[in-house]
């Protein structure tokens, strides 16, 4: 395997004509614009370890006009632009390394049309998934994707976002159906009309999702929507193992039993809710179930789920369509991240994900307790695994450099243990700049053909540089 | 709207070096290469119009290896390589109008691995659909994406077929997990790893998907599998009208009920289907629908469909879980192509296929059938109508000229009718050479990005000249 060779230089952008640049935008937007110290560094106060590089201006959009305005004198002075949501990414996306402006999505939060027969809905970026689920509640529909944060549906699609549901509902990718996007050059353009499929040209709606704004910047998004299930059942069981648990999901995925969620969490993980929230889950591996449907249909999945459960050792299978009990089930589930929290107060959360195909997730996992144990590690584990994905919430003091270290050194072997079983560094996360190092060993020449196609796209590689590729 | 400038010219292909190119190949590939007029013949006999367009000669590949090896030759002297899987494209996409190579990917037809436990299959290109569910078959797995042909997997993936049970399982970018892909420069990278999801980079395997060969060149699919549904169940119920009908499957889509496939006939369709198979449906629209679960699951979304279809005039909603009554409910569904042939026995069939959101689908299929009305055309429409896809089979005489103009000036208005409608002018049968001059009016500006992108992965234009883009 050769060497990458660096997409990015320092060379490429110049400070002075960033300077003009800067100026030039804050003349032209005045009040929508902001350089000061705090509000540059709350453009960069992501949840991650990696440092703060602060841009060199802020401006908050309004309309997909402000925009490409903003884009279009980018483009003429080559200074780069850093879309910015929420800030709720793990992987340092909205740095900007090599200066520039900050593109403040957070007024672009109109839902522009709710089509009710299509089940569609068009919003702009700045939406966050909640205000969406609030605003189509008197619909009887909604939208199902729940990476865990209330984060903004444009960074949503930009990382090609899952969570909890997706091995139901599906990620990002199934849930677009089409974008409006300002390109390098400030043109505006549409990926895909509002038919449910097209087989007209190439898919730009799903090179666009996925992309980290460094591509283009999404001004609408049209989503698919669900009917609200007429009943949402819960369900909650513990296994003697690891693997256990990981077989009874590959025969739950295997018998069709369309699953809503269905969440593994470690021993560390139930030791810390345990701890944290009183309770007195028995301390082995947890499968925290949800099934949505009729009463018939989630009754039957359920208990077809419990047989499953019972086959391999899963003990006293609890199950419950009573809302209140079921939030009672999956309380563990709320209280993963804070119980993280708990088991080294003083300590920072840093957390990393990877995907594998089902029948290695237990491998991948048991691999990666061992290294933590091995290397004095706290890390407890949640998985979406129905995907094969999961999630290592790492406990970390950021102000120790041996620490820091170590935590480097475990991502290289988590992200490498992941691509050796055919999976990937990253099933939800993204890039950004912390898995820019592994992209090569998982994807290898293909990884090529992505610069060549980001070129095509961004001759002078100004959207949201030094993410994505080395 | 400008005018869109030309992809292709006559210039960009030298007639000597195509010619010393084919030379080079046919010493190179020995058995494996023919130019009989009757292979080329072959290898441009589409069901389609379009005028048949030979290559120069045609190589019959057996490996990635002499993929590799015939696209660097190509490469090397700029001649066209065209992709042939079976040929049962509607749209001209293995015609050679710019001569060069037909590279025929039937030998390459294995079927690599099936991992059970991850529901994956890896297939060659030139495996078909129905050569992989008779393979799968005691595995209790299926793959479902039925186009209705028995087209090769290569095909299916590079116009991202559908069909029937699309409505439930998803188009070809929903099912390919994965793609090894040999890119116009010869080199063979692979789009993903096995894992269900990824964010790790530009979603490479979409971007294939649909690339109508255009891109590169598949070598291995990476597919998802489901397990055989328990049960089947099929139904059939008539409505008095086009407006009850869709109506029906609007609200059944709403409604959650996981249909499998719900498909709609018109009035045309049911008569040529009574007069061919001598059944008496009465002569109004028609659905048939299918319906995948346990015995208490499929007989819930029946009931739950028969409420509906009966609130929206449905008349006599039958529905069945025996196999043989269910062939026999869906008989006309399977005499669709055949009746439309003996309503007009001297004439050929031209299939066409929009796909509008499913809200216009019924304003969209009427005004369909008011213009052939108009214009005296005859074509039985069969829609999929889950997804607001339908087709046209319409009945042309080949030889006339007038007929041909007839049908082409027809193609226009229901192409524009439907993007009018935020639509699309291809669901699933792809752009090749008939539409591409209805891509500026869908997408407007996002054509010359598409173009950048091809230019990006083929600069000398070797890849499948001459379709997708005018």
């Amino acid at each position: 395997m050769h060497d990458e060779i660096s997409l990015w230089s320092e060379n490429d952008y110049d400070k002075e004509s960033i300077r003009l640049c800067v100026e030039k935008i804050k003349n032209e937007f005045g009040q929508q614009f902001s350089n000061s110290k705090s509000i540059l560094e709350q453009h960069t106060h992501t949840m991650t370890i990696h440092d703060s590089e602060l841009p060199d201006g802020v401006v908050f959009v309004e309309s997909k006009e402000d925009v490409q305005k903003v884009v279009k004198i980018c483009n003429e002075y080559k200074c780069p632009i850093i879309p910015f949501g929420i800030g709720s990414s793990f992987e340092g996306h909205v740095n900007a390394p090599y200066g520039g402006i900050s593109i403040d999505m957070n007024n672009m939060n109109k839902i522009l049309n709710v089509y009710q027969e299509d089940l569609l809905v068009v919003v702009q970026p700045g939406v966050t998934r909640e205000q969406l689920n609030i605003h189509l509640r008197d619909t009887g529909l909604f939208f199902p994707i729940d990476p865990g944060a209330n984060a903004s549906i444009g960074g949503m699609a930009a990382t090609r976002a899952s969570g909890t549901n997706a091995v139901k509902y599906g990620t990002m990718k199934d849930n677009v159906i089409a974008l409006e996007v300002v390109t390098a050059d400030g043109q505006l353009i549409k990926t895909a009309n509002k038919a449910r499929k097209s087989s007209a040209g190439y898919d730009l709606t799903r090179l666009m999702v996925g992309s980290e704004g460094t591509l283009g910047i999404s001004t609408e998004i049209t989503l698919k929507l669900y009917g609200i299930p007429e009943v949402i059942a819960g369900g909650r069981v513990s296994f003697p193992s690891v693997k256990d648990a990981t077989d009874a999901v590959i025969m739950t995925i295997q018998s069709g039993i369309p699953v809503a969620r269905i969440e593994f969490l470690d021993l560390a993980q139930v030791k810390a809710i345990n701890n944290y929230s009183k309770t007195n889950l028995p301390e082995s591996p947890l499968l925290l179930l949800e099934f949505h449907g009729s009463e018939s249909s989630v009754k039957e999945q359920s208990e077809l789920f419990g047989e499953i459960a019972s086959d391999f050792g899963g003990n006293d299978f609890e199950w419950t369509s009573n809302n209140e009990e079921r939030s009672k089930l999956w309380q563990a589930r709320h209280d993963a991240y804070w119980s993280c929290k708990a088991v080294r107060p003083e300590a920072d959360i840093y957390s990393t994900d990877v995907c594998v195909p089902i029948s290695r997730l237990s491998d991948c996992m048991i691999e990666t307790i061992e290294d933590m144990e091995k290397n004095d590690l706290i890390g407890p584990i949640v998985s979406h695994a129905g995907d094969g994905n999961f999630h290592v919430a790492l406990l970390i003091d950021k102000n120790s450099k041996e620490e820091l270290k170590k935590l480097d050194t475990f991502l290289t072997r988590i992200s490498e243990r992941a691509i050796r079983m055919d999976g990937t560094c990253t099933g939800e996360h993204g890039i950004g700049q912390g898995k820019r190092k592994y992209m090569l060993k998982e994807l290898g020449s293909a990884v090529n053909v992505m610069k060549q196609v980001k070129m095509a796209f961004d001759p002078y590689k100004i959207m949201n540089p030094g993410k994505l590729f080395l």
